[in-house]
């Protein structure tokens, strides 16, 4: 087994789910490229520190060019603030760096474009973090679709809700405004429906019509506590999408749904069956394929084990149950596995920025009030 | 207890449904009116005998006109193809008769507008048989917004799939032909979210840009089994919409899901909770609402019960399920109390053409590719 | 269509039922017998009337004799309290009327003995009302074992929760104690339970070890506040229990079970599938069938529709779900069609005389510690 | 950050899954002792070096003393076959070193004796793998029932279905024999329902009464094809059960249920609230709490988050899910805490007897057919 050195800039959840997936997965798929924690990254160099202790790392720094320029390290990972993803994921891809970047890919078209770029001119390879397309369940529902198990796609319709933001009471943040941040729920929620929606689907989304809402329109001043600042992005945002195969779909994204913490759900429709899939039970897959036997018919649960790859890597058995994290390492597992074959990896920082794309012409259509292409 | 004399005309499922309803409203409710079944109308003679004979009505007919004439009939259901509704329900009206019609009001907006026109000037009281908005699980829902449970309504979201012609091999029928049935999951299916829709939020939809897709644009002809013939209707339709109170929201609809035979599924957001339903579980109301202690905090189950008006009427415990007659029965119960007490009932003709003007708009933007208003 | 006379003993919740099914039966059907609703019986005269005129009766009375002797009757409903079920029972029988009473069939051994012989004398049929058994849903399922879908049965489990008396705080009822009532879950809830045991399995429970539990043993005496009363038979009972055909399993009931409206739940385990079942949600069937795809296989939902008889006498379509009082109607189908053909119906007196047996070895092992044989 | 050598025996799934908790514990908690990956054994010396190096150890062995002797071990994983638990617990205990051993205990009462015994004397800690006990959604619903929640508990009821065995057609092995195995599903899957039923109720089961069935009872012989051999332990146990605290249940398990891969589901009711859990929805717990507004009343569903200690150091949003491995982790922290403060961890040496008791207990009373205590 050939070591790997890694770097990871940024030590929040991810940087720390980054790190904890490069600490299991020599362990548990025992095979291909080993990670050798080399060094980690953040701005508090006594904060760099103590994650270096507790994560498992050599080395740490608190300027990220000194992640990018360690000769020992040929992975890094981009953990950062998304507006610093595009010059940190440029500056390691030309040193011949791979990348692993979070997700969404920066915070404009222009920069992830020119990650794209960069990805291109440079051997290495990349993949953004759109985890929810890694998960042994929904790449099973891939496979079913290319086994015509579901006859041709007809429709995708996806919603992803979460409560981050259902709180009126909670104070503006620079989330809340287009000018820090972008879009709101577009970037920080759509953008994973997307990358399901091509993934799936296998084809992209080229065409859209979008629509947009501010819920809480006005927010308490964080700093000044009698005085009200103006949201001015997306609390709420849909779109009904035509995809280049023909397919129809609509997608949406909330922030503001009360009780819902990951409430990513899907449903692909095919001429010969429907596959409906809920984030919030990650091992479970609905099926229908139309048989003869209509008194025998109904959605089968198809709980995740051994017989969906990579399962059988963490668990012997179906139904013991992956969790988050875990998809993660399936995530780095793909990353690797690229590195060592020379194989491609999707979402590439090309696939990236289709994703990005999509979310541009949501945002352009639900400003302009017009279906636009993407 | 009071009779009222009824008449129905047509004695497919829907004129069988309405005359159950007739026989079991008193049992039920044992109050108000009691409906008296006079007579039953259908095209074939020994049908309509037969008919009602089962069905227990004192005489039969061929000829509709009979019944909206009959001085013993204070009551007219009318239960025939939509293409019909239009003329029996204004003659009806003309006799001043109260008015039971299915669903959708009629197959051009015209038609149902002098239908409205005709209910306007009659002093009668009129229903479309929106049955889903009648569940005792569904008005709880609406008292649940009326009395601020979850805050103001922020979003509304719903599809209704179903999987009558998924089957591509099924032949080409007159439903399938814009010429012979208008639209096609928009008239047929769309129809129940829209009547939800208005029903939910106490508010109507008065903008939409909307989506068609034909899934099986060729199917064979019945007549020339050799031969195909075009589907210019659609299988698939979808909608961004506004409503009047600046909700924002999505619907969407399809004949062509496989595994869903009642898939009326939607969600109502709120600024301090969510409501979730599913038809297929009709006894069940999801719901969530804001509270202080987070490690309690999840959707809960209302299972229908005594609680849930007018469930006690049927049955002294919870969790004993109605199904989808009694919701008939409800919705009967409606209209007779409002014959009873001279109030209003919803939804009447008015509140019908309010429907299909949202069906009509949807229509119209799924053609010319813009948001079109109501 | 022939006319069969019927009479209603018993005006409450279960009187309703059966004379909305009368009035139902021939609309849902349309073929066979057709009930005619001759008398009704309530011991208040007043309410005797004011039922005749509600559930539609052409007489009453306040005197079950009368309804048992009437000539125009031929069918008697027994749905009057428990302790007076074997004296009407025998009487109807003895005057060779057909009986559909409700369970539990008496309060004795020696009573239920009783009237299985008059049964057997008597030229007439008999069924007990074990509605649950009725259900399209249920039927199927026993298609599917008797189709050998899940192979040699080999295990049944079986809860029924309610929360009737769940409220430690509700005061003392006659319900609660032995002399007045005889056994708690065990006789209002159980019973339910071994007469689905019995259907499903096409065997009998010969065999059982019994467990009792009192949750709240001392509650207020409702004429005097101040004092407390004790509850001196079961609040939970328990049993492992051995089938005729080798099946073991084990069953459970308790009337104190928060949350629980109509908990009966119960699985079929078999040698090449397991049927799973929820009351709450009783328009579904969860199959497993092995099969050789392991990343296609699961439990499937069967949602009740056409294909499940007598499901399509109510609608024409899946999916649109039948409710509680459908199933009764259903219940009484079986009745009339065996009057009808003269063929046996299930569960007859006999039948249901079998089941009394079994909850008779349960209470006496779970007084005697010991396992007993039926 | 204090380090603790740590040492484990066996590299099957269970030796992979304790190495990849050593690996990730400090990375996740990044406080406490920090596992050091000291020395990994297995019989084959090559599986071993080769275990060695995927799994991050420092040193390898193909003999086991050499691991409980290790001076630089303080903490020895027990994962070797459950006949050899009793040796090398005791040998590790009696050099001081801490024990993290897998379940069941050992194969018999005498050995599970041996070892409380010995880790009675020893000054270490102990704790056996039941890891369901573990979870932070499991953990939560022991802490509910502390903060009386649910009141008094009344009821336990947990049912542990696996179909490891369901197939008639798979060949015999050790596992289905006394001699060799002991019991079978008792040993194999009751043990754990044991082990929820202590944790949840702390209280633990004194008498119990049992039942066993041989659902194959001759399965192929593996060495001789066309002949059989007997199957004489237990495919199906069963047990009503009594608490020391005077709570009553039932308990039961199958290896031999086909569509169930983790199917461990109990229920918990108390006099004010009701618990439920899914295994195979590891990240759901059911509750329902009694309230005064009846209409607002249902089981909810808890989803795990950051308020359910300790999801929060894995992950800072609810609804993102936990999975298996996740969950051992949280066991070994338990574990970790204990040494490094001293205090006591459950289910230690001495619980673990107790939970081999009460499965001795319904061995004997399904061979005896009596009431048996534990």
């Amino acid at each position: 087994m050939t070591e790997i050195g890694v770097g990871v800039i940024g030590t929040g959840f991810m940087g720390k789910a980054h790190s904890i997936a490069y600490s299991a997965s020599a362990s548990v798929f025992g095979t291909g490229l080993r990670p050798k924690l080399e060094i980690v990254c953040d701005l508090s160099p006594q904060r760099a520190s103590q994650r270096a202790t507790d994560l498992g790392f050599s080395r740490y720094t608190d300027k990220w060019q000194e992640v990018v320029e360690d000769p020992a390290v040929q992975l890094v990972s981009v953990c950062t603030p998304n507006d610093t993803h595009a010059e940190i994921a440029i500056a390691a891809l030309a040193r011949g760096k791979n990348v692993w970047c979070e997700k969404p890919m920066s915070t404009s078209l222009a920069d992830s474009a020119a990650m794209a770029e960069a990805a291109d001119s440079a051997k290495a390879h990349t993949i953004i973090g759109y985890n929810y397309t890694k998960n042994p369940a929904v790449t099973h529902a891939r496979r079913l679709v290319e086994e015509g198990r579901i006859g041709r796609i007809s429709g995708f319709f996806c919603r992803y809700d979460v409560d981050n933001e259902a709180d009126g009471a909670r104070p503006w943040s620079w989330r809340m405004s287009r000018a820090s941040s972008g879009t709101g729920a577009n970037g920080d929620v759509l953008s994973h429906v997307i990358s399901i929606a091509h993934f799936l689907t296998g084809s992209e989304i080229c065409r859209v019509v979008g629509d947009m809402a501010i819920v809480h329109p006005e927010r308490r001043d964080p700093n000044s506590p009698d005085s009200l600042k103006n949201v001015d992005n997306d609390d709420m945002i849909a779109a009904l999408v035509h995809f280049e195969n023909g397919v129809h779909g609509h997608i949406g994204a909330s922030r503001v749904t009360w009780g819902r913490k990951c409430g990513l759900r899907w449903e692909l429709h095919g001429t010969e069956g429907t596959i409906c899939f809920d984030q919030e039970r990650l091992n479970e897959l609905q099926l229908f394929t139309r048989g003869d036997d209509l008194a025998m018919a109904g959605f089968r649960t198809l709980l995740t084990g051994p017989q969906h790859p990579p399962y059988a890597a963490f668990l012997p058995n179906g139904g013991h149950s992956l969790g988050y994290m875990d998809v993660k390492i399936c995530e780095l597992h793909d990353l690797l596995s690229a590195i060592e074959t020379g194989k491609p990896v999707w979402p590439d920082f090309q696939a990236g920025l289709k994703i990005e794309k999509v979310m541009d012409a949501v945002d352009r259509s639900a400003l302009s009030g017009k279906w636009e292409d993407v």
